[in-house]
């Protein structure tokens, strides 16, 4: 194991993935700041700071900001945990350093300016290409992983 | 590997993330259940227990209930898996047993209080408080692996 | 680690992961194609293709096959995920390689049937057979690390 996990490239690894899963567990935090900006929450319990019942139920609204952000969180669910997951994979796979630290570096980079596109609702194809970006980093991985280890 | 596979870290590390993974997956159970007992369903192919077309429309409707436990099982997703995922690194930094266990341990109870509170509708800030435990604790073991093992 | 991640378990068990990953992130790619086929966008920037900002705002519509095809990716979220993750310390135990080979062929294999039932709209019970044999796979998985490792 010694030899595996104080690799570079699973330290490389280690520190990227943590990176991406911190950036997304971000994405809930700003979903909470839209909510109460916005005033628009999902749940009855959550508008305690109303003072009136209809001032409560007004509050329960689907509001754009709100479901912007919930998007941008469901796509880095969708993108960034199939690259945590086949990356790990991949890592053990002993790959070289500098194609893995190139396949890191493009999947994290590109999945915060995906989050910037989205959130700031840049024109297209800014978030197109950033998605495309992160899928093809990932299924470089996947393609290594099978081709190293295949085994039906 | 046998030294951190067989360490007493990683054993508990394996406990505690398969039993909040089986936590979550108990939410697709329950959303099931609620669908049936509420007759609220999402796909037409689901409602063949009803007798006639109409009545087969009818129960393709948005029920409160079913609502509130996938809203539940989707901040599962968001916060159970950053915490399995950066909770397996931090494993591998070989931390000490005791920190190991406490944030193990308040992250899996933060969670099943965060979802009696969900789904039973209990009063704020029980739920928010049991969210909050729950990232401080995956956030603290993600600083740990990025103070250990930072490699940019 | 030679011996684990040389192992024939382990090397199975990276095949069918990342083959089931790359499955789930294929439908991204399918609810990309349906929603340019159909017509129906979640962003107003991504309507750049109609010529009026009338006909814009026309396709920012939520349309059935583009909401199955999501229902059925989020699905995969919920049941893929929790294999891999469960997968992985079930493979660290050092299962038998028989018995891991039918957990891991069933899993995959109901989850490519569970993904063609619901975008093709198959009468139940195929859908929800499959779910259920997924789950199933996952579970046992998940019993027998905890019946090995438990440390509370």
């Amino acid at each position: 194991m010694a030899h595996v996990i104080d690799s570079e490239v699973f330290l490389a690894f280690s520190t990227y993935a943590t990176i991406v899963i911190l950036k997304m567990m971000f994405m809930s935090v700003l979903t909470g700041y839209f909510r109460i900006t916005r005033k628009a929450f999902a749940n009855i319990e959550d508008t305690h700071m109303a003072k009136t019942p209809e001032e409560r139920k007004k509050m329960l609204v689907v509001n754009k900001d709100v479901e912007r952000v919930r998007r941008c969180h469901q796509n880095d669910l969708e993108n960034i945990i199939p690259f945590v997951l086949i990356g790990l994979l991949y890592t053990l796979t002993s790959p070289q350093l500098s194609t893995a630290l190139l396949l890191f570096r493009l999947f994290v980079g590109s999945r915060f300016v995906h989050t910037i596109a989205y959130v700031m609702q840049l024109p297209q194809p800014s978030r197109g290409l950033s998605w495309i970006v992160g899928m093809a980093a990932t299924i470089c991985m996947g393609y290594h992983v099978l081709s190293t280890v295949l085994r039906l």
